[in-house]
């Protein structure tokens, strides 16, 4: 009996409009010699799918690959789902037009968003869009694969995990992202610098992880039997003015994904805890004056301000690189994307044991936060499991900021799920992003809905435009 | 054997320095027939107490009297309070000056404030006076009575109570407050004009009470066997443009307590339950470009800003009036204050029932508020006992309101007893009123607690100014 | 406008066959002067429905009667709820056949039930027979009378409760009992011998409910202003040998309710807060070897226990009182049954507002059994509302054994609503009375679930009978 | 910087008169190469630390040691504490004179424990000798060494784990045993007779165990991507009669640790779990008529009672080895344990992340069972850090059974820090081997307490004895 490799494991692929992501996991699935088996692709955009189940079967011939994956792109959900292991959820949640209002529609009143896709006024429309899509999934997965593990990247990420649980309890779902990382790249960068420790992997990184997702906190990281947060503080101090990106390009004026992380050690430095996560998210979830108060605010914090007309262009530009590979005049070559979703899937189908984040309803495992809300903590990974890990409680004048966000978040997903539009409203003016009296509150919220009314159906939103 | 008249009762009364609330409780007191016994009063400014002591035994000889109480004024916490069956507080933390600058220093960053006794960052700065204030009181009734009932008075009435509670967790205390009265007389009113129903006592208005004090609600009111809710829904679309003042005159443009009800039926349509206090103390708690953005909005409301100038004007008033007590030119003469201190207290010494308002940690009756966060409820009162009633839960929207306020009052709590500035700084920023970024709010932060400073022993202000 | 008096209620009766329940009813509704109305009588026995229909209609020419009450036999479930105010609930599971073999099947195993009604193997018995029966009456509760109040009478009474709330967690529903009472008048007997102060009605003893049904226990007891407990105690002192009989009937060596109150003494003794229930209740409640031992044990303790033939000698000489009403041999005269039903009514009705102690999930109002279970508290009652009273907590070893009585209940709920046969049997080799080895418990079992399988279809009983 | 070796560790191990444990310990901290430092040892007997310093330091010349430990004992708790990074405390809660006492005394009432260090009779004596012992021991770490990570082997562990965080809520403490290791063990030996699957370590057995010390269960388990629970139960058909030793001895006639693992077979049967200690531990939780009802019985499941003279002679033996080492005449060799504690130690020391399971209050790891009480789970090991992973809830009817052993812990562990000898009584006879009635159990309890009351110093008997 081989018990080190799986073969056959069945991933329905929910999304990959967004190129990016499922080239990734295509390359990750690729380069993991334990596992193989079949992908489904299911995209409202068929020839998406199909796009990509081209491009995935090509990989079978690439030298470097370790094991062989079959691609299929599927016309329904359905098929997608029907006898999936993992199902990956990566989906844009309308178009790069609906997305243009979330985050530039506010800007005449003041209002700018680093990122949109999360909180503020962009990541409550953006939520509304999403939601009755996660109400679809979540069913199907329970008519058709009850069983399987979801694993989504999808944003407003835990409105997203919340409404499949909402949906359906008995779901495995988990939300994953990447900003952790982006904090133990930061802590390994220090180690290099200050203790001259090379090649640290950000597995190596132990932390302590709590909060929700995009506005998550360290309490406790380590290397080895090194505290560096200690470190952490005293490179604050050094850097605090100037600014300490990880990458040389992080910091570049012409970077739309600008980030020097003065938010993270000005919110570090305030509440005693690390923030973890980039700026452009960090910004979002404080009061507007803190960060974004207007745009010399957002210059003196150095962190980009992500115009949707960017991603259009990018979008537009990723097309064309389909299309080559489509046409053969390039090969898709396969590329780590530094992504943990293969390694999780990994771990679940039981052929190792991970602790590592993940977002997940509370059950306790964060004791500042409500029961139920969508929580980001560490989790213990294995066969067939991910068991939350107990985190603690952020100190108490954080704790209440990261709360307000975590209700604001059950509540949006009761209003998309019940279609209730007072409720969402109450959402929106309750954002830290809005300081516009009621009535401009209700102006901004009916041009919004208006733009992205199309994917409202049946909701009544006769009080709003 | 007479079990229906409780002699020999000890009272300490502390504070009384505001007049008004210790000739109401003397009045009351004298007007029950079923309770007589000895009231110790104790406050800092000994003159004071010693003129109560004078008033007070002047009742006696009063031909209204229905029994007869012995005034007693204390020169020490301890001999006030040893022996003590209740323990009735009402004091002024600080003088009229610190509520100047309470009230007043915020106004040149457009901040204005019509109370400033409960929240708003003049709340936060009496909160931070009072509860070393009550912490020794807390001590002291912990060391020589206790097994007293205590009844508080003073605000930030929360603020008071949750300190006693934190101090000596044994403590029996409640807070009480009259703000749920005039939420019935407004009922009794409806019912008279509407229909033709008169006389009504506000006992006989049957109201369920959740959420904290000054921003209390009623989700279900009743008259015998009529929903009184319709008919103030009905109300309420009929006055929310002109207002619905209680009496005449609480609309006059010369009362500093205008209130002609327009905020609450605002939020009580708003969020679908009562808001059941005065205009003043509700507009408060909303955000601030809700009803304080500036002076024209507050205009447009209807209510009134009270000057701490008018405070002070009233206060020399009265103390004219004691003058002409003590000096024997006027007679005190026994009015029934239209509080309920004293039925509660005739409750708890085991005459009565009584089913009543009261502010208590919370154990449960309010499920949408944090446990030991004191709240407004109704309670059974009885024989050495007060029991909540359990509320329920206010609708989502506002609960996250009223919700964000609790635990700011308890981080004041415990940044008070603590003597943790930065804690209190979090809570000064964290208020609703509070539009001001970090850099404004620390200089008006700075500008307040240097004139608070007298009071803030104990506490390392260096950071701040 | 008259608020003084309700008309044209409607009351649907369930049961009734047990003929008591529904005369004491009947009594008490037209001894009520402020309620007038119709009741709808539903029996399985369409005959008894429709005797109690003749009887209860001939009380209206009786010249005692305060106000007129129309009675009307209903042949469907159906019929009896649909626009009913209030569910009046009191059934026989089964016959008295069944309770035979509940009560006395265990008895060749040394196990004897002093009532046999609620918990032992009785109780568990009799439980599975009423679940079915209730989640028939919860859904026609939800179907046809959604927003009525129901007030249940059937035992075991925190099982027909919990029932109705697993069935439809919206109902409002709430268990009356009047085992408190009898420790009221134990109060008051008390207060008349030793201080001669008498003719106290059983609602001027205040007390402080806490446990569940038939085993509830009261901390804190007040008359006036005098503490009731070191008089209750120092009457445990004195009698506890001999024993204290509310009544002079209640020692009878004849009386199968035999009650001299020494089980109540010594459980008051043993932990500290006074068991609230009849000694024949209690018993049953504590590990067999306290009171039940065997025959010796009980004849020293002095209670009853109570035969089943007793029980069906009763009934048919109830039924020839019943023939004799039918046939005008003689007159049904009204008769104030001591039960706080129509009291209770009233108050819901909006008449008055009352505290007194009902049977509700609990929501916190007892700390110390989980959130859920069905617990005796106090409850204020008010127009349209019951809403539990903060009752505190048992003390520790007591708690304990309440504890384990709640959660069984809790679970032959969910083993009857979901026919689970296993948990049926954990729960029964886990009751206190159940002290056979696990082979004697399952022939046990297996008898006593022959003689009531008629009751039992749709659960696969085949490994065990 | 070397951040893979941590040299100079503070050890304080208390207690260790036990000698097998000391030197376990001893051995596994020479095979450990990448830590060092100095073991402070405390005995109350002095003379035996002095032993294991001489025996421990001798290992420095033992060719096979990885790493060099100090060896030095010290004559106060104090000198120990003083330092410490980590405490392992292994103590005799008295001699075996008192065990004798617990373990037998009740024989003669007919109650056989087959162990009688955790539950039963002697569970409850045992805990009251225990829990000033550790009362003290916290008090000292509080003093001496707050920060250090406590490791206790103890036995009741439960208790004795929940008295250190009684008086000191702040530390770090876990409690270690290795019942779960048989568990693992018996699933490796499964997977080799079934599936021919060789040397499979007990690490690779992944298992979610839930429960209390020596009464813990496992829900699911995993050996790579396979599911072990329906092997376990598939192999429980088969060998439920004969048993299923795990190792040859496990079954012999004159082992009194004999052990087929027949009630751990007929607990998974019952419940639907793995009961996952020794047969010997198990059967005192239950109710004694399944297990322990009479020799009979006994005998039918096939596990061994052991005597307390058998203890008696083994130590006696235990300490002429200790003589040969101390006299040179025989060389002490250091001999994998088999215990996790060094491992444990080396991952809080921050040189590996480790999963396994640990006891420790309940935060929410295990749903069904009170927050507080000390519960068995899975654990995240790392520098500084234990974090508890939810393990999820029990099957109610034997969540039931585990709930009350885990109250009784509880409420042990107040009457022993109260010295509430009433409290203690109540748990005696709460316990599910006590069938007696009063007044024998009261009998046997003035017995015990007899035998065992020079180490209950301050408590009240006068009661009992």
């Amino acid at each position: 009996m081989n018990t080190n490799k799986i073969n056959n494991l069945q991933i329905a692929y929910i999304g990959g409009g967004s190129r990016g992501w499922a080239r990734g996991l295509m390359s990750d699935l690729a380069m993991e010699a334990q596992l193989s088996g079949v992908v489904r692709l299911y995209d409202i955009d068929y020839e998406a799918a199909k796009a990509n189940e081209t491009i995935g079967n090509s990989l079978k011939e690439h030298p470097d690959v370790q094991s062989i994956w079959d691609y299929k792109a599927e016309k329904s959900l359905k098929d997608a789902l029907t006898g999936a292991d993992f199902v990956v959820i990566s989906i844009l949640p309308g178009t790069f037009d609906e997305m243009e209002s979330d985050v530039h529609a506010p800007e005449k009143y003041g209002i700018y968003q680093s990122v949109g896709d999360t909180v503020g006024p962009a990541g409550v429309l953006r939520a509304m869009r999403c939601i009755p899509m996660f109400v679809e999934i979540a069913e199907g997965i329970k008519t058709y694969c009850p069983g399987a593990w979801i694993i989504n990247y999808t944003n407003p990420l835990s409105v997203c995990v919340g409404t499949l649980y909402s949906v359906f309890p008995g779901i495995k779902a988990i939300g994953c992202c990447h900003e952790i990382f982006h904090a133990q790249l930061l802590f390994a960068k220090m180690l290099e610098t200050e203790y001259d420790i090379k090649d640290i992997s950000k597995e190596d990184i132990i932390v302590n992880v709590l909060g929700i997702n995009h506005f998550s906190w360290i309490d406790r990281a380590s290397y080895k039997n090194i505290d560096l947060m200690p470190l952490f503080y005293k490179l604050i101090d050094k850097y605090k003015n100037e600014g300490y990106p990880l990458n040389a390009g992080d910091k570049d004026q012409s970077n739309h994904f600008r980030n020097i992380n003065k938010v993270c050690f000005d919110l570090s430095e305030h509440y005693g805890v690390m923030a973890a996560a980039g700026d452009r998210h960090l910004a979002e979830f404080m009061p507007r004056s803190w960060y974004l108060k207007n745009p010399e605010c957002i210059e003196k914090w150095g962190f980009g301000l992500t115009p949707v007309s960017w991603r259009k262009k990018s979008l537009s530009e990723a097309l064309k690189i389909t299309g080559k590979y489509l046409s053969g005049k390039e090969q898709f070559i396969p590329n780590k994307s530094g992504e943990e979703g293969v390694k999780q899937i990994k771990s679940i189908a039981g052929l190792t044991e991970l602790v590592t984040n993940a977002n997940m309803p509370n059950i306790g495992q964060n004791e500042g936060l409500p029961l139920g809300t969508i929580v980001e903590s560490n989790a213990v990974f294995s066969r067939d499991s991910v068991r939350p890990v107990f985190s603690g409680k952020l100190p108490d004048a954080v704790n209440q900021i990261v709360l307000k966000h975590a209700i604001n978040q059950q509540l949006i997903i009761k209003a998309g799920i019940e279609k209730d539009i007072d409720l969402a409203f109450n959402v929106f003016i309750n954002d830290n992003l809005m300081t516009l009296d009621i009535d401009d509150a209700k102006k901004l919220f009916s041009e919004m809905l208006n733009n992205t009314r199309k994917y409202l159906e049946g909701w009544d939103l006769s009080q709003y435009i």
